[in-house]
């Protein structure tokens, strides 16, 4: 046994002493967000059969290609689709039906249960960034991510109280080789956070491991019989389905884990240049994916996702923050909900190379949708830079500023006797102020969201401290975040059996690095 | 005759060639907001109720102060109030009943009739940042505003797409005497700008000077009739008007001309530090306001106004895109329209000293929330920097950006059967992409927003061009913009009027200076 885990056993002393480390670290967390703010909405329900009664005409006439996967086909089939080649057009009706057999709501458990989390209905879950190769800090600039980057944002992940799970791929451990890497980003999930995780999906073998490892953490039968992985399951955007997403799906949920199945749309490319164009494809897409979730387990739990941006149709970059997406967000929220299913969108996106205006701009124009449209799993709520090519520190502690903005917004307003105040009105009276009332007095700790990145002193004070933008405060809030990150406590057992999964996985097979 | 009167003179060969000297300037110019997305509201009708009851027991048991204006008390006598002192208690349903002779909506006219906006209902209106001190730019950095600043954001605005208006005190010209500034002010409106615009409210003099400069622009009969300014109005919160205020709105209000009745709240010190007393005195504070205005003049157009942010409860300062605001403005919109009153709040605010992440942050989680609401009139829609203390001109075309953007949210989604797009679809087909497809072709040129200061290419290309932040892009932006300003036509008639007006007004009074 290490030194490290050696401490780590004598150290648990049962309860007690688990709580008593964890007050240790003092970490603030928010429950996840249980809205009372109603729903912004953008389309009728005219204007939404519209878009249902052309998806229908997609999935039925012009069908989805599920492409090398003869399962998939076959399960169609018997389900009743007409199957040309890879072809499969779905009669109308049948997705939806099949779709109807999927939870409105479902939870999905962290190993610490005070940090699971209900995905559907009225609640919304802000998980971090999801993908890039690259990160970006003030210090050291752009870079290849590293594992040691990985495990950072997980940290950063696990300190923030609006942050209310720890992602998949927080960033891309480009050190690690590719077929190796999901072992040590999910090792990096149990063990730097208590968060809910999400799984591996660039193979179906790595998708079975993920299931392994979380067996390992929480036990065989409490995996069989609920939802503790959540996973991305992208569309090859227009109408594909490629094996590799399949076979990862396959396995998901079949373990009865939850699939987001989402389109993946910059629209004018992979979809329509119109935004009702756009929305019949990515319905029929999603529709196509759940649908299919349910043949291989019906009432495996599903969410219903989208990521859609537009193009420059000058240059064919990615737009990101433009209203365009924004209307895409609103309505497909509200399609989402006639079909009764989780949704999943938004985040904090953006273009913006470094952490500017640009930067801010786009990613407010994309999170203040997110929250009002009423989306339940958020991906990407934080860190993203550079269209998804990088995760950045500085980005990341702003984005989770407003990630706790949006948790207050989300509560609406309190109308109980004591915040009507009538009686500091009363008290105080024409032409004084309140700074010093009872009624002040007694709420102001609690009165207004505080921000951890902005400044909102003299000018003369902000020259005096140095003249810093939002980019300098943010970088030293970082580095001091991490400096008072604690691990949450864990199970040695827990740790051992997964350390020895991983060198067993990893001794197995040669490093791939394609 | 100088020689630049001569040449404006020489150029005015009747309208066609006024049309070709227009056509020359290329502005391109986006007609209000008329909006087709439904309002978010966060409030229900019982929450509105209990509000509203709030309200009314502060207008009749608190009562508003109407300070040293014997005329003011004399009316409310009059109208049934139970004034006591300067104290005016106004019987519980009086007060709404007096803005029930209120228009819901109203047309400000431009001089360009084609500028001219509706302002209530479901139309949305764009005024640029009122009342700065200082301004910033990156070149300069931070200094008191002059009238060569004033001059460059009425051109700004000018050439703005979506600003709809040319606002008021665009910054304070403190290098002219701050009795003689408004002619100025107003002069520079009419002569660099053919949009609608403000008068002053400094002084009932200077108001009563804006009606005079009104009249020689439009002609006595025209204002007479119609509306042709609009006027800020600000409480003295809580519950207070001092006599310039009320001053001001008895020129205007008895002239016709439109006040917009505002209440100036830093919740925590000028109001509660709860949300529903905040909304509770905002809305007594504005039917106090309101309703006088209707004893002036019944039927004289005024709008619900409101400005409310919050302090921060450790220094005092003011904070802005947080989230209690947000809902004050979202809940004080529900008040308005039950109210049957246009309404004004918002803006792009924040409290940033420079144009970093901080500011777009706040200015978005300030716009955004403002076109949702269904505000009205919107002032502070660009420029505003430092809590209101700086006018930057780089913040100004960023902010500009984001309007074009919320002018295109507004407008919804487009069903017709063309936006459909089921035929492309059905041409591109699973697995291919849209780019060259005819329904591509025809739309591309107007299908996304494209911003004015978003770099979306590649970080490759972005470092070979220098890795400029959106400060640095919109520095180059306005300079651009400022030198390709033309003046619209103007009658060198009103011209000259206007000139003699100032000479005489100016030649009247000593300068002062404070």
């Amino acid at each position: 046994m290490s030194d490290e885990k050696a401490t780590r056993r004598r150290g648990r002393g049962g309860s007690d002493a688990r709580r008593a480390r964890r007050d240790g670290a003092k970490i603030e967390q928010f429950p996840f967000i249980t809205r009372r703010i109603p729903m912004t909405e953008v389309l009728s329900a005219e204007g939404l059969e519209t878009i249902e009664a052309n998806a229908e005409t997609i999935l039925e006439e012009i069908g989805i290609e599920f492409r090398e996967d003869e399962d998939a086909l076959a399960l169609w089939r018997q389900a009743g689709a007409d199957v040309k080649g890879e072809r499969v057009h779905i009669p109308r009706g049948l997705a939806r039906a099949l779709i109807a057999k999927a939870p409105p709501v479902f939870t999905q458990h962290a190993r610490n249960p005070e940090r699971s989390v209900r995905i559907g209905g009225d609640a919304t879950v802000f998980a971090p960034v999801y993908g890039p190769p690259f990160v970006r800090d003030l210090d050291q600039g752009r870079r290849y991510a590293t594992i040691e980057d990985f495990r950072n944002f997980v940290k950063l992940a696990y300190m923030t109280p609006a942050m209310h799970h720890s992602g998949g791929t927080v960033c891309e451990p480009v050190d690690i080789p590719v077929n190796k890497r999901h072992l040590d980003m999910i090792e990096a999930h149990v063990r730097y956070s208590d968060k809910p995780f999400m799984g591996s999906v660039t193979h179906p073998a790595r998708a079975a491991d993920s299931v392994a490892m979380a067996k390992l953490v929480f036990g065989e039968d409490f995996v069989d019989n609920n939802c503790v992985l959540v996973n991305l399951i992208n569309a090859n955007s227009p109408m594909v389905w490629d094996a590799t997403m399949l076979g990862a799906l396959k396995v998901y949920a079949g373990a009865g884990q939850a699939a987001v199945i989402s389109p993946f749309i910059l629209a004018g490319a992979m979809s329509p240049v119109t935004i009702a164009g756009t929305l019949a494809q990515l319905l029929a897409e999603a529709m196509s994916g759940m649908a299919f979730a349910q043949l291989v387990r019906p009432g495996a739990p599903v969410v219903f996702g989208t990521f859609a941006s537009s193009i420059s149709m000058q240059s064919g970059a990615p737009t990101f923050g433009t209203p365009e997406p924004t209307l895409v967000l609103f309505a497909a929220a509200q399609l989402a909900r006639r079909l009764g299913v989780p949704f999943r969108s938004g985040g904090s996106l953006c273009g913006s190379k470094t952490t500017d205006a640009q930067a801010a701009y786009e990613s407010a124009q994309t999170l203040l949708p997110t929250l009002l449209a009423g989306v339940n799993f958020v991906l990407h709520a934080a860190g993203w830079l550079e269209g998804g090519l990088c995760s950045s520190y500085e980005k990341f502690v702003m984005d989770a500023d407003q990630l706790g903005m949006m948790q207050v917004l989300s509560q609406g307003v309190d109308l109980s006797r004591e915040c009507q105040a009538l009686d500091a009105i009363r008290e105080v009276g024409p032409g004084n102020h309140y700074l010093g009332c009872a009624h002040t007095q007694a709420h102001f700790k609690s009165a207004f969201y505080r921000s951890s990145i902005a400044d909102n002193n003299s000018v003369e004070q902000w020259e005096a401290e140095g003249s810093q933008d939002a980019t300098q405060r943010a970088n030293a809030l970082w580095k001091r975040t991490l400096a008072e990150y604690q691990a949450p406590a864990l199970d040695p057992a827990i740790g051992e059996a997964l350390d020895d999964f991983i060198a067993r996985k990893k001794e197995s097979m040669p490093d791939a690095f394609s």
